[in-house]
């Protein structure tokens, strides 16, 4: 590193300054202080470690913190939250220097300029390679808060927009051939992705009984909300809407999509929810599947069924 | 790791379960939903990496949690806010197996019971080497924090406690030389660190206009505080509370002490919350010196004035 401690966080206050008057004190205090929220607070924490979760050959810096910020904000909408507020405790690795580290404050700060969320501190300190390690303060009206534990026997499972796309976009970038426009738009799937704050709101205002994010992959995460719900679901295999440019595989398994995955009451929830969430955001929602009493099982295009395998990705096994 | 990423967060939410009614939603869903808190919202996380902050062969897993939980309360204290709420993101090196993540977060819980605040979630990840990132939400009343930034001259520095034994126990740690009942304070003192949170409120109670936490060492932090109120200060050597079996350089610029370093704004303010820190939790305070328009500098017991060397933890030039 080429600055002192000190001459780094001065810099990258610089970068974070601006904040509104719900920040009563911001970054270089021991703890930053916002302005009473008034309703219940959602809170989640979601790290991305060098050379598990990214490799800076290959992410720049800034696509890097934008990312960092928006798979936070996506756990925050899944629960049908707003963000408020971030901090980001930071490891450095030996070999990164103070420019790096001010891209990655700028893509931080580009993400939470968009999802209108106030970096508020953090944690700064050098170690033998990189982690980031952002927090997200977020608010939902009281009793709004939607779980991954409340789908029921018969309702309806739904995925907002397309998956495979991060999936595709990271074989992307690892073959490093030349870049077609569907290339760069996997590419932008993969480096840049979007977190679903409003479709969310959408899905809870029609009824959604559970709701996550597809983070870790669409079996793995669906197999989570299952079991969080003691249920079981039949996946309708040929309606899982695959990405252009991405295969099956990278949309059942892939991960990194942001994707919301819910469970609505009935076909006309389903229904005015798509209404609403194609005019409003532009965004489709498919039927996918229902929950069912026990039991995760696939059914085919042509009418065959067999057990869903949970690819996806498991941090101790992968 | 001898889990899968799904059996060891079963695990871990056994360790973590029993939170009360203001946690809406506690851990295992993509966000935690705690109820409205009627005051500002605080909010800090703080970092140990493996091989800068913790070595695995000298510190106990538990002692790790408890650490990792108390370094953050501390922050919260600082700003005279009470902790709620605390959430983890953790990195297990590929040698850590399931028990002793049990203990950490074992050592966790135990730290969370003793300071009031429920574990309400985190992100669990494998890697190359062990990283423990915990943010703590807190609350205050409404513009009763304490900034670092509210020093006036004339103020008079103080700090509670005294200073170095975390030091001197990292030295102990290090020479591995058997225990001496004193060696064993000192071990104390550097594993089991204490969060001055109740200390912080009579100080803002009796009027401090600057606070913090002393982590880095004292010359660095008092630096920090003077810095961030744009004053200097007149250090008396003579006057900074030594720990028994620590050196006047450990007191200075060891850190991981977790005092509270303050400005009061008159000699009655210090006796008055002197009076009230011994009475209420047996803490001592000192007047270590006066806060003065710029320049920081060190008068010696001899009459003496010298510079004020900034000693202390820089992360990237350590």
């Amino acid at each position: 590193m080429d600055l002192t401690e000190d001459e780094l966080l001065t810099a990258i206050r610089r970068v974070l300054s601006g904040a509104g008057p719900e920040v009563r004190i911001g970054p270089g205090d021991d703890a930053a202080v916002l302005a009473p929220l008034s309703g219940e607070i959602v809170v989640t924490t979601d790290v991305l470690v060098e050379g598990v979760h990214f490799d800076r050959m290959l992410t720049s810096a800034r696509d890097l913190g934008y990312k960092a910020i928006v798979v936070n904000v996506s756990d925050v909408a899944a629960m049908a939250a707003s963000p408020r507020a971030a901090v980001c405790a930071l490891t450095l690795g030996g070999d990164v220097d103070a420019a790096w580290t001010m891209e990655l404050f700028g893509g931080m700060r580009e993400a939470a300029g968009e999802h209108a969320l106030w970096l508020v501190g953090g944690d700064l300190s050098g170690g033998s390679c990189g982690w980031i390690a952002v927090t997200v303060i977020g608010e939902v009206a009281a009793g709004r808060a939607v779980p991954r534990s409340g789908a029921r026997v018969g309702d309806l499972v739904v995925v907002t927009g397309s998956l495979g796309a991060a999936a595709a976009g990271l074989r992307v970038t690892r073959d490093g051939r030349p870049a077609s426009d569907l290339d760069r738009r996997l590419l932008r799937a993969h480096f840049r992705p979007v977190a679903r704050v409003g479709e969310a709101q959408v899905l809870e205002r029609h009824g959604a009984t559970a709701m996550m994010d597809v983070s870790d992959g669409l079996t793995l995460d669906l197999s989570r909300l299952c079991a969080a719900s003691g249920a079981g679901v039949r996946l309708a295999l040929g309606e899982v809407p695959v990405a252009e440019g991405a295969t099956l595989d990278e949309a059942l398994g892939g991960g990194d999509d942001y994707e919301l995955l819910a469970t609505l009451p009935s076909a006309d929830a389903v229904e005015t929810a798509r209404d609403e969430l194609r005019e409003t955001f532009g965004v489709p929602l498919a039927e996918i599947g229902v929950i069912v009493e026990e039991g995760l099982t696939v059914s085919a295009p042509d009418g065959g069924e067999r057990p869903l395998r949970a690819m996806g990705w498991d941090h101790f096994r992968a």
